[in-house]
């Protein structure tokens, strides 16, 4: 079972200008092949297929946890191209065509399936599916499946970071380079320790350090690069049996119960007229005020 | 964010008697279009894409502590998918074909593509796909949408329920029945709320009433059909807001923070070695238990 | 525009026996690549996206009324699948598993998503979709790809009625292997007269005789493969500027103003309880008769 | 079955300008998820699959009718784009680029795939496919869907309005927003008949009145809001049991057999050589009507 | 079984600029329904799955040579592609944006998931799929429908001709177009000698001769619009039984064992630092090479 | 460019039994996810898209002649199918029913599409599609996604070896074991060049040896397991400088220019009237003779 935190991973600035192709590419990070989607769902769906738990505890727990962060990963990027996206469109009665940006855009769902918000499609709009899921029940190809998806996944981050200067994208993109980064060790840790063979020399792939993108360095100063959480509040302890030792940055990697210390509020998405969003006018909302007394039998 | 629980929704009792093809069956009511990770994926963007949240926080607080519950629900149908395909082959050498059984099966995915485990398909093997998530931002429109998907969830765990006599399925079934019961009155009651109109007297749609499922009977009689969890240590409360007044069976509404009282433990699924999973020898074990110590310096 | 008639192409006979699996391949001529939908939606787009009308009338009135006969194409086939299907299953409470037969049945589709009817699937349950339309708007290039379109919908029809010697399926199948053939001849001729060139020749495509089917006999004694209709009150008249001449079988072309003179009723189908369809109670009967006549102001 | 009218729901006006990427966006409302090809597909499916019909006429009747008039909205649709597209290139030489502006515009598809003309995709290419489809057999949840299918293409129609000035767009957006509100209204009648509850009470959803756009009013000053009908000559007149009463707006609803007395011609597609359609050149045409005239045996 | 040889089909020109747009209308021509991918699977499958080979050779070796042309066409295509984006972006770090052209671009997939390479993509990014191949074994049915594939493959290789004057997509469209032509009438001869139907008039479609298309000059010029080759070492010389007798255009058909005399060097593809791609630095170099000679016992 | 041989890369047993499901099963090693479209494909598309070529050609010299080993994979497990499904169905007037068995068979598309031959569909019938394929550009990326590739495919021939006991498809899965780990090994090396981390030492994954099934043995005894062929006559000879040193099973690795010593011949398919494939009767034949004859201008 999962438990909600009405929290995002980590504050996101508000972005100083609409980006809506900024944000279609960050759609390539939450629907992609290599995107969040993916992650999430590969490691849930491998968590649920475990064999042979009670005797691979440690690995259990790496992927079972790595599962819990990527929901908040999907939000991340969701709330991502929710920034990004506004301010595309003003209000204005229909026929001054408030929309009319949107006919340019390069998603149009954005503006025609959704408010001007995150769906999950990659950049070119196509749906995120259940065949980017593996889930082979071997314990070491699935290893080796999520080092090589999560190395994917960084090299994606790193080119849609090159595409946009957007500052909200950099920032979420920075930050799950760092944590991506984190899960890219855990998985190499966990086939040496299943192997014997030493993947955590292959990394990083690319071979580009997090440092040559600006928005990593706070993360990585402090330290966020050596920790991983359980994401729950008891279980998934064992994940510190695998994370312990030697960050190859030098430093001391730390397994923590819980979620991290840090964390930002969900951005407030305003109302947008043009998209009859959320379409509750002030003397709806009287009446809906009304019904929830009534309803609370007051 | 979120956190995860080591615990099933429910204790699934463990199939008499495998089933391949009923397990194939249940992979409509996680990966079809009226399946959990359709509801799980709906809420969860349509609570990440809410707009004016702010001024109607109880709407929200319903549509994202239900994606809370919604993940859950995914892992108990996973779960259940699990445990009645165990016990379909036994172990043999690979000349003898151990697998033999499978080229007959409905899901040959099941035991090629993974371990006899469940995957992100309908009961075609159709992948679960994105153009499954309706978030249109506009508050009325996403509550119908929601009320509309429940509905046709619940007609497909009825007709599912009908397709198999496993035990195991049906325990999960009839829960799910008695939950999903409560989410189609949570969306018709905050429609009602949001509009005026009496949706709730739309049902249950089908008519019939989910006691003509034998496993419904145990969860409606402690109660559970009334009640509404916010999977949340902390947030979510506002769903009590909507989630009050009387039960169209005529008990209170009762609206709780945090999980269910009850839960169950995760099953172990055993080795496989006809399949090759996990794939860890005696051997290797010995040696992954040295190497996990080494790693923790001892 | 298009007006609908309450009235089947032909009178379908009962099945004798449910054959869901039979149905389940019928799906191929339905929701195939050759499929009915296919060249109904072809036909469509390309009467819609025909270029230089006023002076190729005579072509664009052979496209133009063959989508109208295909709609009765899709309606028949549709028709067919779903008296297959009649009588697979019987009523029972749900804990008796009523639907039990589905769960090994090849089309889980027509039991969970539908009551036991049609879907636009093709007979692996893989959805019909828009990238089997082809609509260039080079005459030449549109007419060839209708014939050989043509003829690989014969192709499947003859392999389907091999497969199933249900009485529904081959009555229909029969029919529709007349039918083709007049649409095969009249895409031949089409090109013959834009080009020159004897396409007609090259019929059939397989080379079997239409006669090798029993239910194409009763048709082609009636000599509806030399009839063409417009399936309109007054237009597409033109058709019969192309479909005059002589058959290959040595009778005379004919084109005809409206609907063929035969037709049958559209089968009704009986409540199906444990499918809940269409889930209404006597009870509930009432109380609509009711309402209607409350509604009608009596 | 089906006949054909060679003639428009309405009459288009010729746009002033091109549009491709307007045109692009268009297409949302043909082949979307909510576009008029899904209405008429769910609608014909749900007609060929209604079970109960003898007892439950009216409500087939709505259905089956309402069928009829999509095709004549999908027509509708498809020639706008067409229209939207005229003009967007200029013959000339292949070496002088003359399909350069395709490069750029959003949809390749229709310069490469087709000839300047709709396709069965959507705003972003995406080929319209048969999962889009719902047919349970259950009424109520039929109904239901069908309602909840109308609000979410009224919402897209809404907003591809305010993305384009284009007044052929204008033109088909706004009929197509009463026709459509006609369908909301009849299926929230039809679900209130079969359940005595009040759904009529949720309309409009988005609650913005069509009036808010201007191409609707001449339609609604018409009183085209207020009128159903059955879109055949003799069949389907129980629709008037259904839609009969009150308009929400005050007026009275009526119910008529056959098509809206209006309607206007379909648009003549002019040669366009560039893509080489139709592709039959003076002497071509020559010689056609030289072999039109051999076969008359004239 | 196949053997490769490291030189392209053609020598291809250096793009004088790049063209990104034009590289996404490109893929129309590789992964498209009537792209490159399509005629080589297709033949591919075709020759597998010939029936009566023995009997049937000189049309089985029609469509297993062209198939062997067709990958060196899939490969003439990519290349293209490859060459059109090349000078799309400049190195730069990270926070320089240095792909923000990307951003607008119509093919995000060539910078996020390839370094600005080809994919099996068409123009909308759609995937090439499996479905795109006919293979029904019926012979004149099979070559009916090679035919129509290459008809419709020139008509989309002339439109995309139109699009771009990028000499690069030029010279490689221009020779497709001539050895696009020669299988058009290799399998119109093929369709002619098994049915006596003399297919070969209907040639070309659409009916501009190649020669309208500056690039095809030079190669019609040399004659190549005459010559097949078998693609083969000593294999499928009976392509000479039916590749025989006098062209279209007068001169005499000539049918070659092996490859044609001609063909150009593969293009080396320089670093692309800012893709990571290939993301060998100096250093990595010399180890490299270092442990190459290791490897090589030196 | 590519050279055909009209050869099979091994000598294919004849079954002794039809098998069709046993086909259905196979064909996940063909157009699965992990099948030899999917290895075929991306190997190609990388070795189009390679950067750095000069540099780094050893690497290209890998990938590039893997390739074309690729394609006689395609074409073996292509044929393998074609033979399990031979003697499925006996010739009968369509009336007799002759395809029956077609209805209860796990894939129809073998009976109607095709003539009981090879589709590029998976073991459900999924058609493969492009979005299988990676090819980032870095070349540490590629390798590693090459290496995590053919481990995927390696368990999933293991399994459905396990599946079926037809003599067919075990020779040919055997021999593709061995030829797969062959690919394994060399990609494995490769990475080990580039990165200098002992990647061989995580194999084999499963970690099941090849031994262990009976058809492999007899290749491993001829050493195929060691030799890696340029599959070119001329070009790619670079491989030996990373296919050198020791296999692991202690042997000497060995680099061979040009294809394998052995193969077999293609098998011939016999005619099969009741799928009207060839559909050439004995009348036909004669008049083609005739035809071919006087194109010889004999």
């Amino acid at each position: 079972m999962f438990k909600r935190v009405d929290r995002l991973a980590i504050e996101l600035p508000i972005s100083n200008n609409p980006d809506p192709n900024g944000a279609s590419a960050v759609q390539e990070l939450l629907g992609g092949k290599y995107g969040e989607m993916s992650t999430l769902n590969n490691y849930m769906f491998q968590s649920f297929n475990f064999r042979g738990r009670s005797k691979l505890r440690p690995f259990y727990d790496i992927v079972a946890s790595i599962t819990a962060e990527e929901f908040g990963h999907v939000e991340l990027v969701a709330n991502t191209i929710n920034l990004m996206l506004e301010g595309s469109t003003s209000p204005g009665a229909p026929d001054s065509t408030p929309l009319r940006i949107a006919k340019d855009a390069r998603m149009t769902s954005h503006f025609i399936e959704s408010a001007q918000t995150a769906l999950p499609y990659d950049s070119m709009g196509r749906p995120w599916n259940g065949s980017y899921v593996f889930s082979s029940g071997n314990l070491i190809l699935d290893l080796l499946h999520n080092f090589f998806l999560e190395c994917g996944a960084r090299t994606h981050k790193m080119r849609v970071y090159e595409m946009t200067d957007n500052n909200t994208a950099r920032e979420m993109t920075g930050y799950l380079l760092v944590r991506g980064g984190v899960h890219i060790l855990a998985y190499a840790k966990a086939l040496e320790i299943a192997t014997g063979v030493d993947v955590t020399k292959l990394i990083p792939i690319p071979s580009l350090d997090n440092k040559a993108f600006e928005t990593t360095r706070k993360w990585e100063a402090m330290g966020e690069q050596r920790r991983l959480y359980t994401f729950s509040d008891k279980d998934y302890q064992q994940i510190a049996q695998i994370w312990k030792g030697v960050h190859p940055d030098g430093g001391k990697l730390e397994a923590y119960a819980g979620l991290p210390g840090y964390g930002g509020p969900i951005p407030e998405l305003p109302d947008l007229p043009e998209e009859f969003a959320p379409g509750i006018s002030p003397e709806d909302f009287l009446q809906i005020a009304e019904r929830l007394k009534r309803n609370a039998g007051l």
